[in-house]
């Protein structure tokens, strides 16, 4: 526990960019709740192979992985998870006794959540984006059978390669196309964003739509899930992504699983 | 501070074959107490560079480094202070923006001792032992200015090896000698050690000297402790050596030097 750390305390940690204090306020929270001899610590890094170095030779048990690390971690690790092989791009590694497996966790939250808000698997869906977490949602989406998809994206090439990979189609507007799921894996709607008080869909494609998932989780109340929510859509927030998939980490570091109640107020904390 | 970690907490470190949690509730205590964002976690590593790339790579504020890495240690940091260049061997690294300095707080707080506990420097003395921390007191000893000293060690080459270097004498056994102060560097005395329940010198040569040094620190009071204890003699215990070690340590990573009192607290703290 935090107040009596001693020379058994296991070390987790992420490394990113820009770190934040999410991941380490629910880790560490968790920890105390659950009385587990863990502390966690949120570091970031220019030099990616000693830090990766520094996990194996100082036994750290997992380590977050953020951007802009989360494709040039791969060549570093020693085995990786479905969950990020069929991607290549992890956010998470387990370190046992030396041997380092990757996983996506940000790809087994999705997965997650499109069955626990009962998203019909014959949904219609256009999903916007196609960066790096673009990748993960979009790959959760096919391999949970969502199959009749559309990739919007401005940047027709990774646009088109990212449809083409997973069998969607792509276009640069969603247009006149109506689709029954609307997902945002855009920066639209994103705090210190330079488009912070826009809607990622225009308010007729919601009104058409039953489910918005916007993955954007500062604010989870972004200008699309607002509009959605007084519209009576099913909706899923950005904020569900960060916490399921930390607890997922949280589960790969410990072995232990939470109760809900437990997780609820470790996620309360984590944003307090 | 500890129940708040955030993102800007820093962190500091133990290297060592076997950890302990002196050094770790030393540190996180007076971190506490002086609400310092920081915190103290002890590692074990079998990879010594892997472990001090990772101290660079993560921007690790200090590490101090116990057997068996204060020699190997020494390639691996930028530049060494003056308290480990003569002895060639450091137990602490400071990490300022990535350059790392080495130190030898040990032999710091041995300098200090001679001189808190007023030992006059005309005193003769008789160090036991050949090892790493022989060398850093034994050079303590002569930088403070006492100069006719008597290394006794059994191993003939490393005694007179450091004998030698610091312009003592050297002999197998103390013999008749009866030095106004006896320092023991050997394992005699320690809990757990072949020779726990001996003495490192023997009774009439307590009897003659005005000083009595152990650097035995569990216990502190060791058998030759008490008998010097009974026998009136000043003396100076193991303990206040790694006391005041890692306050050294402490004040070279933090830039804050606790009080006296919070120094105190945090001893009694570690021991409890």
């Amino acid at each position: 526990m935090l107040m009596n750390p001693n020379k058994d305390t296991r070390l987790c940690m992420s490394l990113s960019g820009r770190p934040g204090n999410f991941g380490l306020r629910f880790h560490n929270h968790l920890y105390e709740q659950l009385g587990l001899n863990f502390y966690y610590k949120a570091f970031s890094s220019q030099d990616l192979p000693g830090a990766i170095g520094g996990i194996r030779a100082l036994g750290i048990r997992g380590c977050g992985v953020s951007m802009p690390f989360k494709e040039a971690c791969i060549a570093l690790v020693d085995e990786l998870d479905a969950s990020a092989q069929a991607i290549q791009s992890i956010n998470t590694i387990v370190n046992t006794n030396g041997h380092l497996k990757a996983y996506n966790t940000d790809y087994i939250a999705i997965e997650q959540l499109l069955k626990t808000h009962a998203v019909p698997q014959d949904s219609t869906f256009a999903l916007r984006g196609s960066g790096g977490m673009a990748k993960a949602v979009a790959s959760a989406l096919r391999d949970g059978g969502y199959e009749n998809g559309l990739i919007v994206a401005r940047n027709e090439s990774a646009g088109r390669a990212l449809a083409n990979s997973l069998g969607y189609r792509w276009q640069a507007e969603l247009g006149s196309e109506r689709p029954r799921m609307l997902v945002n894996v855009t920066p639209i709607g994103m705090t210190g964003g330079a488009q912070a008080d826009q809607g990622a869909f225009e308010a007729d494609a919601i009104d058409a739509a039953e489910t918005v998932f916007d993955v954007v989780a500062v604010p989870s109340e972004t200008p699309l899930i607002v509009r959605a929510r007084a519209a009576g859509k099913r909706v899923i927030t950005g904020l569900e992504v960060i916490a399921i998939q930390a607890l997922e980490q949280f589960v790969l570091y410990t072995g232990v699983r939470p109760s809900d109640e437990q997780f609820q107020k470790a996620v309360a904390f984590a944003r307090s």
